[in-house]
C-alpha cells in the first residue's frame, strides 16, 4: 500500500543547469514519509507530540531523469522495513503518468525519545499503524 | 562600526536564470546579524541560552545587481536602531572591492522571552553590547 | 480577483524556534505569483519561453503570527500595480479559515528580455492577461 | 590529498529538532567538491565554461552525530574513483578537532556536455588535474 504525494518544482528549486537541484529530492522524500505518516493515522506532528522523533541515520538516492521548473513530481512512498527500533522508507519519484521513473531512494530512521534523545522502541500502537504500508519483498 | 561577513554563492543558491535566487539574500542578512552578534560578545547562541529570542517582524530588500555562482558576497551589517524592545539591522551586500552595491535591506526584530514567547525588554548587558554597532544617522 | 494557493509547512521549513523560518515566506510569495500567472493563461514557464523574465527589484514582508510544522498556509496574491515596464504583486498569508493574517508583503519586478537581460516593455497580450487580477485601490 | 572546507551551521539550516536538517549535508557535500575542483586548478565555474557539467547520478549519506546551530562543519573531500566518463567523490563531515565523525557519504557524477546534455568523456587536462586528489584504496 504505497502512499502518493504530489509537489510542484518551485522556481527556487531550480539551479543554473535549468533543472531541480538534487538536494530537493531529499526534501521530497520527507514530504512522502510525512504523508505516509498522515495515512497511518499518526501524523508526524502527532508522533512528536507522543514523545518520539524519527532520526535519520542513512539516506540514498539514484537520479535517472531531471525535473524542470513547474513539473509535477509524484512521490510514491512505502515502508521497506519496520522493526521495533528502526524503520526504512522507500521512495520512487515519477512523472504524472506514473510511467517515467525520475529517481528512487530510501531513508533509514531510528525511533528516538524526544526528551532524552536516546534510541527507544516505538510503542505498539505506532508499530501496528505502519504495518499495512510495508511493501512486499 | 559595521560588521563585515563573507559568503560564497553556492551552486544550490542559483536558479534557472543563472543567478542567485532572491530568497538567499534574506539568509545572507541572517548571517550578517549573526556575525554582528558574535562581535558584540553575545553570540546569537548565547543570547538564546540567556533566555531571549529575536523574532523577525519586518524585512525588506532592494535588489540592484545579481550575484552569480561562486561570487563572493560581502555583507555589511549595522544596527540602525536599538530600543529596549526592538532592534533594526541594516544590510548592504557588496562585491569584494566594496565598490559595487548589489543589494540593500533591513530587518526589524522584537526581543521575546524564549519560554513564554512574549515580548520583553532586553537586559542592560545585551543593550550595552549592541550600542557600539549603531550607525550614525 | 485574488488568486489563492495552498502550501503545507514542511519539516525542512522549521527552525530551532519551532516555527517556519522567515525566509520561506519569500518562497511562498513566489508560489503565489506563479499560481497567479497560471491563472492569467500565461504560466511563468510560458512567459520565459516567450522571451521574458520577471526580475525581482524589491521585496518586503511584515510578520504577524508564526506558522508551525504541518500548518497549511493560504497565500492570497493580487496584482497591486501593473505598468508596461514593471509589476507589483501583493501577498497575504492566512490560515485556512481566512480569518487570521499571518503575514503580508509585496514584490516589485521589472520585465526583462531573457537574452539581453535588459529592461523591456511586456507585450500587449501579457499586459491584458494580468489586468483582471489587479486589486482596486 | 583530501581537501578541507569549513562552513558554519546557519540558523536557517536548523529544524525544530534543534539540529541541522539532514538535507543540508547534501549541500555541504557540494561545497566540498566545489572546493576540491578549485584546488585542481579548474573551478567548477571554469569546468562549466569549458562546456562540461557534472550531473549527479547517485548520492548517499550516513548520519552519526548531529550538528547544532553555529557549529563549524569541517568537510573533508576526496576523489574516490575517477574514470573517463564518471567521477565519485567521498566526504567526511567532522568537528573542528577532526576527531569526531558526524557523517560520511559519497556522490557519483557523469561528465555531460553542457549543450547537448549527453554523457561525454572529460578532456585529458581535466582528468589529469583531478588525479592527485584520488584517495588510495
Amino acid at each position: 500500500m504505497p502512499v502518493e504525494s504530489r509537489v510542484r518544482v518551485r522556481y527556487k528549486d531550480t539551479d543554473q543547469m535549468g533543472i531541480a537541484h538534487h538536494s530537493n529530492y531529499i526534501v521530497w522524500f520527507e514530504i512522502g514519509r510525512t504523508d505516509l505518516c498522515r495515512e497511518t493515522g499518526f501524523t508526524y506532528r502527532a508522533i512528536e507530540e507522543r514523545g518520539f522523533i524519527l532520526v535519520v541515520t542513512e539516506i540514498g538516492c539514484r537520479y535517472r531523469a531531471p525535473y524542470r521548473y513547474d513539473d509535477e513530481v509524484v512521490i510514491v512512498t512505502t515502508v521497506e522495513e519496520s522493526g521495533s527500533r528502526s524503520i526504512r522508507f522507500g521512495y520512487e519519484l515519477r512523472d504524472t503518468t506514473g510511467e517515467k521513473l525520475h529517481a528512487s531512494g530510501f531513508s533509514v530512521h531510528f525511533w528516538v525519545d524526544r526528551e532524552s534523545r536516546r534510541p527507544v522502541t516505538a510503542d505498539a500502537a505506532i508499530m501496528a499503524a505502519f504495518a499495512p504500508f510495508q511493501s512486499q519483498r
